[in-house]
């Protein structure tokens, strides 16, 4: 490789950050896998490849990039979100491609914390390809990667709750009308995100109360490509008629009210989402299971119908749950509050 | 007059956000007079006066800012948030003050909507006065005279309601502990706002549960210069030991559950706040004279206690009460949520 030089850090900087761009295409879809991002950086900082993670079973970030570069990868530098694989699993080890397409360079932002998969930088650097790890990590692991990273560290898939309420918390009249409490663009988020999920968790009484679809569609209606597993928990019997029930994503009934349970059948989640009803809420939040909230503020108020979140131990402030601010977004006239761990 | 002339614009501008500044000491101290500001502009721009209105019965903000000024007032530029009053009240009409010290130009804000205030424009021009209107008009509509300019369109106090809750929208845990679901920055603003208030408005029940103090102190604890009235509606009596008795602070006790006599009672009020419980924020929404809601929020789920509004009479969604969302902001971990009709 006598003309393989790394590329300028400038440019494996905004290289990194396309990568996570493009990672974000795997979210979803390469579950259990990560969801990577990987770039094909010419000697002259022109982008020659690009590509992400496919479903399992199909080609990890960095050979799809790699085919999309073509001859242009030999001398090239590869920039990629996670530390390219060493193992052979249902695909070959990804440090073996690099090597094997003559890149001069690679240039990751996280380590894979995996010990299998671990150890592709040294096999990279001892076939002598310059490695460099940690280019935009932090951005890296706040971005597609970070329920995955959760779900290595803890054994168990990142869980969000979401709310979506007046300001004075309900989600629905007395009546049961609920019907639009937040407006278009909140609900358009809450399907761009269902397109990015694994699982979305709802109570058998929700299904019976509002019998939702819990489908990831367009801003026309229309199912994406990839729709998470539905997931309902509890003992009652769903209606044959149900909306979850009708094929077009995958169900999962789960006859419990142990939220560990409901997480410990989803074995490939990476990241769940609990929508409700309000026990359900309560029963993760109860049972510590809840990492994430995001709580849509509708410019309403109520004055009367059911809470958000129900927990039936609380008795007094000290068994409040506290998390940390994490971000505001407005979202058309309502505001979309996040709040971590 | 000979070296009489107008301050250039942009001086009128600068001088006119000072003027603004100015009239925020005046807030809650004018009542019922508007609070306004004013500041003396020397023909090289240099400020050389500035001044408030004081308590009634003391100088308008023009006179005060002449005073300031001295002698340098002759041939100076008046800029004042609201139009020189042109009427001898308890004291002298200003458009005469500021023709007697000899000013060159008078510019303002807002035109005077009150017929036996207004005609001061016309008094200056008369006199030979520049004068210019509309400078700052927007700033100083949403500004202190916002309250006043309400008041004198409606004929009753401008009307914030105060909402301090969980994400879950409780203000307190079932066994009536809320001590502090918000933290030290949101009740610091609280304490800033009691300040510039003219009254607060709380339920018998608030005072038998909590016996809050209700008055504005300062981040130390101690006393601020101006208290708003504290008002309790409702029929029960206080105990002798409230805190609301103690003195500190002018005391109302209403004996009804109609806001619209609550609001009665108060003649002079330009700006009140209504704090809960939840039966007295409901009732103000309910009556149609919620005409703002501060919401805070806190970083907390609860899942149980009271929520922060309740209205009896709603069934179904079509009965909320929407606003619009108006700003939103950080205090500490709380959010401060600003919504307007």
């Amino acid at each position: 490789m006598p003309d393989a030089r790394p590329a300028p850090a400038t440019d494996v900087e905004r290289a990194m950050r396309l990568a996570i761009d493009e990672s974000r295409r795997a979210q979803g879809i390469s579950s259990p896998n990560p969801p990577v991002g990987a770039v094909i950086l010419a000697p002259d900082g022109t982008i020659v490849g690009r590509g992400h993670t496919q479903p399992p079973g199909g080609p990890h970030a960095e050979v799809v990039a790699l085919a999309d570069a073509g001859a242009t990868a030999a001398g090239a530098t590869a920039v990629v979100t996670l530390e390219p694989c060493n193992h052979t699993g249902r695909t070959g080890p990804c440090s073996r491609a690099l090597i094997d397409a003559g890149v001069g360079a690679v240039f990751y932002a996280l380590d894979d914390p995996n010990p299998a998969a671990a150890g592709g930088a040294q096999t990279l650097r001892d076939a002598g390809v310059v490695v460099g790890a940690g280019v935009g990590a932090d951005d890296a692991a706040a971005g597609p990667l970070r329920a995955w990273l959760f779900r290595q560290r803890h054994g168990r898939p990142f869980v969000t709750a979401k709310i979506a309420a007046t300001v004075d918390g309900r989600i629905a009249a007395p009546d049961g009308t609920s019907r639009w409490i937040t407006g278009e663009p909140a609900r358009r988020r809450a399907h761009r995100q269902r397109a990015i999920l694994d699982a979305i968790v709802v109570g058998t009484g929700t299904v019976l109360a509002d019998d939702p679809a819990l489908t990831a569609r367009g801003d026309n209606g229309e199912l994406g490509p990839h729709q998470p597993t539905r997931v309902v928990m509890g003992h009652r019997d769903l209606p044959p008629a149900a909306q979850v029930t009708d094929g077009k994503a995958p169900l999962c009934h789960v006859r419990t009210h142990d939220p560990g349970a409901v997480l410990d059948a989803l074995d490939d989640a990476l990241w769940v989402l609990v929508e409700g009803g309000p026990a359900i809420i309560g029963a993760f939040l109860d049972a510590g299971l809840v990492d994430e909230i995001e709580a849509y503020v509708a410019p309403v108020v109520l004055g009367a119908g059911a809470s958000s979140v129900s927990i039936p131990g609380v008795a007094t402030l000290t068994d409040a749950h506290r998390f940390s601010p994490a971000g505001v977004e407005e979202l058309g006239d309502d505001l979309l509050l996040r709040l971590t761990r």
